[in-house]
């Protein structure tokens, strides 16, 4: 059973779920994988827990849960100086998202690979400011970077396009990519309401911010779709390449409208040759027509056809999941590789 | 560049797709996955055209448009006695499924792993007969078996699964895996028919065979199933393990009912505690419920949710994509071992 050393920086939902699974599936891990993963340091917002033989992850969510924190105060030590003091294989990196500056998660990324670590990220935010930089900065050092997390949680989008790219031409992406839009769409649809009645019932049942328009605007969807399309085909776009528009314009007499012809409403983001994001008409029949807080997306090949993923899009335990295919497919890379 | 030795055994629809993407995507082949497929031998159902520098396929596809067959007539020697005489790295197998016998799939899959060969095969008789000893004897003789487009065609739902439950636990599989019994289905949904009318019409547009009861009555779903539960298991199942029922009996009123209640009659196949193939009632609302002639599965895991899969069942181009899919996983699973 080979150990891998891994730093949480981040300790929310995604970071907890991550080593409440790890407790869980101790055997599992090492009786399938051969793997056992070892997690030597957590930093969260205010408090760093640290030991190079392991460190007792009950305790610590214990600790989380009644004190708010990890372990004793960080100090004045800036995260990436505490990542690179680790010896650790893989950062995971769960730390709340910045579209704007990519703070602090570019920090953390930077830094674990300049110390040559591998990184597993569920962060949009460093993928979005600097997805091609980080690429090769990776590539430089030698190390990995993965994120499936960070695209449609538990469902592997990422890896599902790999394997219907394989050996084929992939022409088109379609997807919807945003499972809060989706769940008011899909509640106007339903239950008659208004954008504004849908959008505070979504706020109500937990699946709106308090500020969604990161969501309804559609940017959010707009820098997963540049993260699926530069990870697929070896692009460099931004966000600024998407034209964006958003369902606040949504009215229920459009809804209303679209289901009456057997159709509905769904914000898609689609690149073909170029990349949008917008409210769109489309089939019931469409496989990609899913209702309520679901993720699809419809990869085109061109010798193979059409094929579509659905999944939730988010939820803590799902995005951990994706975490931990993460880190088996590097530890399988640094294995190849002969460096662990 | 690395050159793989090819040989072809079975050249209808699917083995004549797969000689004409080897046409069109040689540059792509070398450019990206730095691989020559060459292919040394082709035997169809009364010829054999066998180069040990590579075939003009070309010439041999515009032969077999003009006279029915590869090449020269085979003589008396068994296919078995070919494959073991070619130098061969990989048998690509698509000849008739037989699922009673396996054969004559059985025989060249076995013969080509006694010769050292990796098999990939769109052929599911075979696997129906004799998956486990056939997975069996791939391992004894360090050689790989793989059959993406056995289960399908070219929507990689084994990649996905696998996929799935790479660092979760597989809790369950439901999924439409016949596209000729949805395309019937659907047809009586949508345009009132009988079971008996939507069949004609699915034999008319090419959906159905004129012997039909294979795909009607269950057996190619249990079939498929079975595949899909002892690859992602590592399980022993046989089709008698599937308890199947089709899709005959299924009346019109049956149709018309489930459409007032917003629901859809398919024929499921299900592996939980058991294994069944049956139709049931699925709200139209679930992802799994597609229209027309698709496939749909869903993956039930412990901790990342359900996930579902959508894409066409069939097609040349589509099985012959998942065979390249294929060709290019042993590739990389030969050259990893270092013996290419």
């Amino acid at each position: 059973v080979q150990t891998l050393r891994i730093a949480l920086v981040g300790f929310g939902v995604v970071g907890q779920s991550l080593a409440k699974l790890f407790l869980l599936k101790e055997q599992e891990f090492a009786n399938v994988y051969g793997m056992k993963p070892n997690v030597i340091c957590i930093i969260d917002r205010n408090g760093l827990a640290m030991d190079d033989k392991g460190l007792n992850l009950r305790g610590i969510l214990e600790k989380k849960r009644r004190t708010g924190t990890v372990g004793r105060s960080k100090g004045e030590k800036p995260n990436a100086v505490i990542i690179k003091s680790t010896d650790a294989d893989v950062l995971v990196e769960t730390t709340p998202t910045n579209f704007k500056s990519g703070e602090p998660g570019l920090s953390h990324i930077k830094a674990a690979f300049q110390a040559k670590m591998s990184v597993v990220t569920a962060n949009k935010g460093p993928l979005a400011v600097a997805f091609q930089a980080l690429m090769e900065l990776a590539r430089h050092n030698n190390v990995f970077l993965r994120f499936s997390g960070a695209v449609g949680g538990g469902t592997p989008i990422l890896d599902f396009g790999k394997s219907c790219s394989r050996g084929d031409t992939l022409i088109g992406i379609e997807g919807i990519l945003n499972s809060t839009t989706n769940f008011i769409l899909t509640n106007m649809e339903r239950q008659n309401l208004s954008f504004e009645e849908a959008l505070k019932s979504a706020q109500k049942h937990g699946y709106a911010e308090a500020d969604p328009s990161l969501d309804i605007d559609g940017f959010d969807s707009a820098v997963k779709l540049v993260i699926i399309v530069n990870y697929l085909t070896k692009r460099a776009f931004t966000v600024r390449d998407v034209k964006i528009t958003g369902i606040r314009e949504v009215s229920i007499a459009d809804v209303q409208r679209a289901r009456d012809k057997g159709k509905a409403i769904r914000l898609i983001a689609s690149a073909n040759e170029r990349l949008s994001v917008e409210p769109r008409l489309i089939d019931r029949d469409d496989p990609m027509c899913v209702s309520g807080p679901y993720n699809a997306v419809k990869f085109f090949c061109k010798n193979s056809g059409e094929k579509v993923i659905v999944g939730k899009g988010a939820g803590g335990m799902e995005t951990a999941s994706s975490i931990i295919r993460d880190m088996l497919e590097i530890r399988d890379l640094l294995a190849g590789r002969g460096l662990t």
